[in-house]
């Protein structure tokens, strides 16, 4: 089969001779794991790539040179002797790289600081934000594949999670069975730590898992997410296990309501605000947009947080490719909290939602 | 119960106020998950902590405030309204704040970009390495009491797994199990990916699980860890489901003894170095050094890998309360690897090791 790697790279390097100027590079300096993982097939947690006209190098400890070797093609192995740092910087003194790009938000104070000593002076250094982000963000029909089927997955394990519940149990222990229900069905892993929210804790949008048993009538937040062959999903249902109160089933009402505004929102060339401004106006209508504490989404692909973010006055159209989650929620401090998240591609002409599970609030 | 935060908030402070000239501060920002749990309770995964003798203020987002709230005493919760650093910029602008200390390897080339931005010329900024960590790296009696048990913890796991090693079992069914039975016996999770590695696939390190089965008289490397009230465990074993041949035997004799000499040579008043080269020492006598890709160990607590780093030339010396892997290797391309390693506490007079399952090659 052939890789889609090399592909990738020539698209960066094509996107990378159009800079001109001041914002003109030579290579680019990739430290985010995920970002290499997209260029090369690398799976290893350590290291840096350069990418430039002139070819692809992975710097990287011992740990993982031979690792490395196996899993790229086209690509300089090089193991660093003493600190990553030290050793990429002498790699683009030694190469001769000229202006440097690296992400800001990606580098550290003290890493820059590193590199620039090793570098010498000879090597200059431009920001340059987000570029293998921005490939990322347009997924491709393989990549689309892996993550409808990553979303399946986690629709499945929520399924099962939901037969579960029932008065006594703890949220620590429902964690666990989704976790291990995951990797029974293929996935390599949770794509974050799971969460399970019981009565009052249901408020903070990221509790994590703890010891509180399950009781009667209480709401039920589940919030997970699978790594299926390196793609994340990620999906959120509330139910109550006994009976909802009348209250509980109008804030319910008012998130479905907000969900399905947001996803009619979306489409190829609406700006992430809109999307996130339509949920709010809803919950508004409901008077209830002062407990929606989060923004309404973000873009979900090898990591479970990325481009494009889907919040308040977000600048940034939907293209054909992207994946975003939308998950519209109502935290009641010491009352509970309602969300419901789904997966959702950007088509050229439609817009396909990938987690079909009902959200209906299921009363169990 | 008294909590531990307060006490902690004040060494630190007493330490800062240590600072002189230069290296004089006013306030430390604390950007670092574990850093701010350690300095008071907070669970959340986003925020920024400051300290100074002022008091102590959280600014986090509104998914965390309510818990925020909830889980601190004497600590001013900010809720920030648009962007982290922006917030974190304006309050020290607002607060005057003088000169912040921040790490310059906790902190982005882009976030002190912004946060510069947002406080204006009146704050000054000090890079001020590793404050909270070298508070952390002294456990306290109640820390350790918590490590042991996160260890005895990790260790059943692990003599749990060992039986379900059969030929025909794929590393990640292991995975799964372990991070399942890890969970059933009180752990929040585990400290990081569970490694299950079988015969070649052994000579990573920092081997995936993956769907590889395993074969009859193939090396199998089990390194794990548990978060058990939010302190961390590692420990690794090495065994062959069938015969081992003469080599694989040496080996793992050579890795025992390297780790008997690391943990003979480990107390306070030692070089991290001096540890290192024991393990390494051993090794070269019987001509494996060049196998061995990794350092020797590092230190664990809140997080798995944190102060002190037990590598080659490390001047850091040992004090009572440190917590240590020990865990050298040999790692030969091709054939397999062998990893033994064990958690060990530093105290005034003697050596603690944590990790006391066997750690014989089992031939199951």
């Amino acid at each position: 089969m052939k890789t889609p790697f090399v592909q990738r790279r020539r698209a960066l390097l094509s996107r990378l001779g159009e800079s001109r100027g001041k914002s003109r590079i030579d290579s680019l300096l990739i430290t985010r794991p995920a970002n290499w993982y997209y260029l090369t097939g690398f799976t290893g947690d350590s290291g840096a790539l350069v990418v430039s006209r002139r070819g692809t190098t992975l710097i990287t400890d011992g740990r993982f040179t031979s690792q490395a070797r196996e899993e790229t093609s086209g690509v300089r192995i090089v193991e660093q002797s003493r600190s990553l740092v030290a050793a990429v910087g002498e790699f683009l003194k030694g190469a001769g790289r000229g202006r440097v790009g690296f992400d800001p938000s990606h580098v550290t104070v003290g890493q820059l600081s590193s590199m620039r000593k090793a570098a010498g002076t000879r090597v200059g250094w431009a920001p340059s934000v987000g570029r293998v982000e921005a490939l990322r963000s347009r997924k491709d029909a393989q990549e689309l594949a892996t993550m409808r089927r990553a979303a399946v997955l986690a629709g499945k394990v929520l399924e099962g999670a939901l037969k579960l519940l029932k008065p006594g149990v703890r949220e620590l222990e429902i964690a666990a069975e989704i976790e291990y229900q995951m990797r029974q069905l293929g996935a390599t892993g949770p794509a974050f730590e799971t969460i399970v929210a019981f009565g009052e804790r249901s408020a903070y949008p990221h509790a994590r898992a703890g010891a509180k048993r399950l009781r009667k009538n209480e709401l039920v937040v589940l919030d997970l997410g699978a790594i299926l062959a390196h793609y994340c999903s990620d999906i959120t249902r509330t139910v109550v296990v006994g009976r909802a109160s009348t209250k509980i089933r109008q804030w319910h009402q008012a998130v479905q309501e907000a969900r399905a505004a947001a996803v009619g929102t979306v489409k190829a060339g609406a700006s992430c605000g809109e999307v996130d401004a339509a949920a709010r106006t809803v919950l508004a209508a409901h008077h209830l947009d002062r407990y929606f504490v989060h923004s309404t989404g973000h873009g979900l692909g090898l990591e479970v947080h990325e481009d494009p973010r889907v919040a308040k006055g977000q600048k940034q159209t939907l293209v054909p490719g992207n994946v975003i989650t939308i998950e519209p929620g109502v935290y009641v401090p010491g009352v509970g909290g309602i969300r419901i998240e789904d997966d959702v591609v950007v088509h050229a002409s439609n817009t396909e939602v990938l987690t079909r599970i009902s959200r209906d609030l299921i009363e169990i």
